[in-house]
């Protein structure tokens, strides 16, 4: 490897930085709005992910607009009352304690969707594995969370809403596929855990459980 | 925001830089192992991505094994007779010319599972996007990538397999869906641009034509 190709130790702190305290936000948003060459740094973050064949099948649609958010917030609270309805008892009540979306108090909204017939129907890489285009959007996804971190902006991903008011809120065409609803915006301070983890609502596994050597179930060797 | 929350203009730069210089990499893998501690904190950057419901449905099947990845080889060869005779013409010629995968010369294979059912049917935040725990899934591969190009691990994600090779290969349950193969080493060095850019495949899209504002189609004030 050539000494140009490395990252120094220090910058792979930061980055390993950035992934662990990256979190999913939904309150504590500030006001300030998010400037457009921070967003713009962000966007060129999503666009640089990985795409199979080299698709690049995804669009970012900015919505600034309240009476976008109004739409998109509406949509929320009716599937969030459908979904409250699933859980029972102790689960019901603690869900519905829960704060699961930002989309009014975030100054920015982005919506991540994939166009999959971008470069007709035979996709490099796509050919055994349809998702692959969907896949690709979901790593500009994250590259957008992990820049957007890196900006000491919080990011949630709301998907309580269904696709279909998305379709409908957002214009966007039947053939396209909204991938991810995301609030964007500064906030008053990152949480050091999940939310859900917080809250009780499920626990962090533990990682070596979850590494397999070999074949599904053979536990690795530590 | 409070001070310790910030990342400073270094640390920035190098996630960015991180980004910026992620490569889909299938050729120059050097026999070099992968050390036990690089790998951990590699899958560790895995397990902190978000995950739906704080599922965290993930598994890791860690494959150093000749036999294993002459079997995944094997498939790829397989699916990637079907998937030349899908191109005609010159796209034809050019694809049979790409290197497609690097599942013998790697030093290390990982493949990355999603358990659906871990916490049950119903699941937070999964209630109306059904696919949620795979995109889940999809962003931990990607901080996996991200990790992988910090330590200066090459990393590419193989896609050119049948899913029912993948389940016979590697033990999988027929309820775990396997989302991503990747072949991971060290490599001679890291190309600028995409293999798929560089050939001629496809280009660069610009990203301007890729945001909206408000609405899918409407173009983003500049």
């Amino acid at each position: 490897m050539t000494q140009d190709d490395s990252f120094s130790p220090q910058e792979r702190a930061a980055i390993y930085r950035c992934i662990a305290e990256r979190r999913d936000v939904r309150r504590n948003f500030l006001p300030r709005p998010v400037p457009d060459d921070v967003l713009a740094r962000v966007l060129a973050a999503g666009h640089a992910a990985p795409s199979v064949g080299f698709l690049q099948p995804w669009n970012f649609i900015v919505i600034r607009a309240a009476a976008t958010k109004e739409a998109l917030h509406g949509a929320f609270t009716r599937a969030n009352a459908q979904a409250a309805a699933m859980f029972e008892g102790e689960r019901a009540a603690l869900y519905r304690s829960l704060k699961l979306e930002g989309l009014k108090e975030a100054p920015l909204l982005l919506c991540i969707t994939c166009e999959r017939e971008r470069a007709g129907p035979v996709v490099l890489g796509r050919t055994h594995q349809s998702e692959m285009d969907i896949y690709s959007t979901v790593c500009a996804v994250q590259n957008i969370w992990l820049a957007a971190r890196a900006e000491n902006l919080g990011v949630g991903w709301v998907s309580i809403l269904s696709p279909a008011d998305l379709h409908a809120i957002l214009a966007i065409p039947d053939h396209i596929v909204p991938i991810a609803l995301l609030c964007v915006g500064y906030v008053d301070h990152f949480e050091h855990k999940p939310d859900l983890e917080q809250a009780g609502w499920r626990q962090r596994l533990v990682l070596d459980d979850l590494v397999f050597a070999e074949r599904f179930g053979a536990p690795a060797a530590q």
